[in-house]
């Protein structure tokens, strides 16, 4: 893991409960050796880390922020607001109106402030991981490497079941 | 004027283009007599100025704060993150999806947080200092009466002009 | 609790079944020491009964209403067409449209008569307890302290755990 | 007009402005030789003036009401509530949300209180007329007469210019 | 019963599995005693069953059709097409998308030929009855009997259970 | 004009108003050598036509109809119902849900009766005609070669201005 | 089977687990003896396969291809964008926002390229099937009669069972 | 610009019809001074462009891939899907649907396959160069020093114009 630098990627999410979501997008950057720093940062019962995360986040040598949210969701933006590293936001599913609220808190961004905003749940933890990898690629060769290797993997993964059933 | 106390209401949105809803907030605070103060705060171009406001509003004696925005519109439900006052969220019409996304992120605060939310667009706006209005009715008598009398004017107002055309 | 004044706020809701979301809202209140009155009132079913206690509401005291109500829901528009105390509005998860319903009919009032809308189900419950204290804590120094006391421990609690596993 | 007795059926709207689209509603029984009464009557700004108007809709020989309202409707649902002569609701089509959220504030009454909902805007002016003439048509043979005239004249207007343009 | 005509309503729905839904429309008007005929007719799979039971209907002596669909629901709107009796219909709660397309194929109908719409699933299955019983109640004097009965119990229900818990 | 059959397909329409979006679906038809029959059919207007139309469609030769429709749009299910030619359905843009309620009621078919719904306004009306030549093309020869060679021509066209403006 | 020439219709489906879906499309064209053959072909981890299935799918002599998808669903589209064969599209239920994704990424394409989409879930699996065999019909009079066969069962089925209670 | 390396950012757009949303993005490049190479690229009507563009990309030198498209939007995904760069999508505002449609076709990618989503429209647009800065300012300090000049200044901005109007 000599190539690779340390926690390249920070991933945080509103609320313990995001962590069933969340995982999928931590063990995804397991896979990719991509080293990380998760937590959480919930943006309104501790808007103070919140900020403090986001002013040091630089500093710490984070290079990509990954945050998961559910509801109105309003973490990734209020990164965003406050530290130009690129941000990604996943759409936590929400109880009573599936993720929709979080997916439109998230991505309707106004003009100035971007959050580069993946799908609704899982599918969108798995993605963000690998939206970084992708980012971290064009940097750091080990990273697209082990990219390139997943995704082969996956196609690979595809190509030798491509039965559901026999023909008649 | 000298048994309402000055600056109550603190309306503030995210852009000068939210002026255009926002203005009928004020319009009605105008007509009730109540002070207030108004700005923008943007959440996202201005997260320090957002920060800082909320912290020195109770100081300031504001007792209640108005917030309109759009899109994914995180002020309002930040105020509430960092300031124990009570906030009034209005959803501004958007361009793209009608202000349902404004609603959206508004209203669907997490547990823990609450941000009054009044309807999309300008009906909002009068509605925000309605509340507000009624909100103050409670210790200062001076806002309910004249909140009765919009009530009653509004009311007289229909009761007097009830035709839409003669009957046949 | 010589100092908080007995039964400020009112918790109505359209039906028995909506106590299952807004027994949240007054467990909140309970934790909060703020003293209420809880009952079902029904907008369509009770309609007489809805009127008379809107016109009773202030002269028994209450300050705030909270109104919990699901589908085509009425209860606090029509609470807040009768009197001019302030209305809070919980709209209920309904069986088909998730609450989407509820949201809109309680959201979206027309100039003039305002609801100060929470989130659809629990969250909504529990923050319109909140939102209660806040408009309370301007009057009622007992009340802020307690809101305060409230807000500080659940951002504590967020702070003292904010890992949901270790890095690698 | 001496078989048909007059003023069947109530028209009411919750505000001028939905004049605009409740006029075809009108005009639909002017031509269907049914007598009305139309007025305004807003559930949030004259509740008062609706409790009335329900009270005392059968004792004035009204045998149906319809009622036009825009956004958090609660008109159609209250005269229901309060009234057991059949109601026939009009969701006006609002700015923000297009009348989705009239539809559902109408559409979406809980078990026990019904509304009879038409579609959204001039449609369902037009066809909450049509409707009363069905349901009167029951009682009222020439109003049966009128609606059948009617509905073969629409169809014959159909059926004698079914051509957009020539085939090649 | 020698009062009330037989067969007044009658009730059809577009499948067998709409049964689970539309019985609670049957129970409600065997409550109300209205004599009604219930069966299976679907628009897409019967589409000759669906013109001659239309064709038939008024002849048959039913005053009022009743009928529930789902998906694209064109039971309602057909036999309106094909029938001057007022057509009530209930959208049935459809397995993806829960309704919505049910709501909207049937409340949406162009301006000349009128559907009266209800409540998505069960809540509406019970109003139409009651909707029916309100118009039949202009005509026949024992069925208003009977639903202003059902009314003042279904208040009473309410007015002698509104206690949720007891205030502290 | 002699290697292809006349009249292959019919395009119906529920209203003279659906002319402006239906005649882009004629116009790609003309470009493809197609012949076609072009009238207005109102399912709701005129429920006997549909059903003469739908049994007369194949005795008369046409191998494919086109149906638009908007609002509870029933025409293409109950053309599907009556007839097993191939149904593409062309869901109107409405004036109030923008074409939201054509697309549900024309697509959400239940299981049984299909119909094959293309995009909602104009886009659906050009790639029915399309999708109508690439059905005909398996059995025309002359249809397919019409199709890739206007297909062939689209991407010419995309292909020979790419720029959108020069780099800097 | 001598009359029916093989392997007429290609199934294919964007991940395994859109079988449970797909699977309802391959019965019934079993049913109808169409013969088919199926696969899965992922339009986002193996585009390739998808190109060069697209490519071939002419020459191996199928003439409808059926495509099952869902969330932001690529695969009916793309497949459409390559191969000038009929195109049908299946959108699958998601788990978040219900296959409304799935469905307007599939139904939504722009002029050009079209996909006859079918509704959501196994409702649209079956009936991409019968909209095969009708389009297959008008080449192969087996087909026909297998689809006239099919279609006389399910009605005869319908009316075989009308009733779903006794009247009283 | 010597620090700066060339066309490190690839715009592209599936019709000129975009260019009216895209040239908003394109702008914010060049006040970022960030090169760029920008072209029509259409899914549906040059899939064999698509992919070659795909294919090539890495090559070319681009290190970030900003695509926008409209209605079922397949651009993004399918870039996303031949190519392991990062793909930053941006949904065109639609006709119908407001551009939920485009939306949804874009950010709702399974799991495997990432496109980092902007908001609808405009600002999504702008954002999707900042956003690429942002990755850019990773590994080129230039970029990060004109994207946080940028940031400063609309900070500034807001800053120095919060009035709206004067208080009373």
């Amino acid at each position: 893991m000599t190539n690779t630098p340390p926690l390249l990627v920070a991933v945080v999410m509103g609320s313990k409960s995001d962590w069933e979501t969340m995982q999928h997008c931590v063990e995804t950057l397991k896979i990719l050796n991509i080293s990380y720093h998760c937590q959480v940062v919930s943006a309104h019962r501790t808007p103070d880390l919140l900020f403090s995360f986001a002013e040091q986040a630089r500093d710490k040598g984070f290079e990509i922020i990954i945050a998961g949210a559910g509801g109105a969701a309003h973490l990734p933006g209020m990164l965003a607001a406050k530290c130009s590293l690129p941000i990604l936001g996943v759409p936590i599913q929400s109880r009573t109106l599936n993720g929709l609220d979080s997916l439109l808190s998230i991505v309707q961004m106004p003009s100035g402030i971007p959050v580069g905003t993946l799908a609704i749940g899982k599918a969108g933890a798995v993605n963000a991981a690998l939206l970084a990898a992708s980012i971290l690629g064009n940097k750091y060769p080990d990273v697209l490497r082990q990219l390139e290797q997943y995704r082969q993997q996956q196609t690979d993964n595809v190509l030798q079941a491509t039965s559901v059933e026999n023909s008649f």
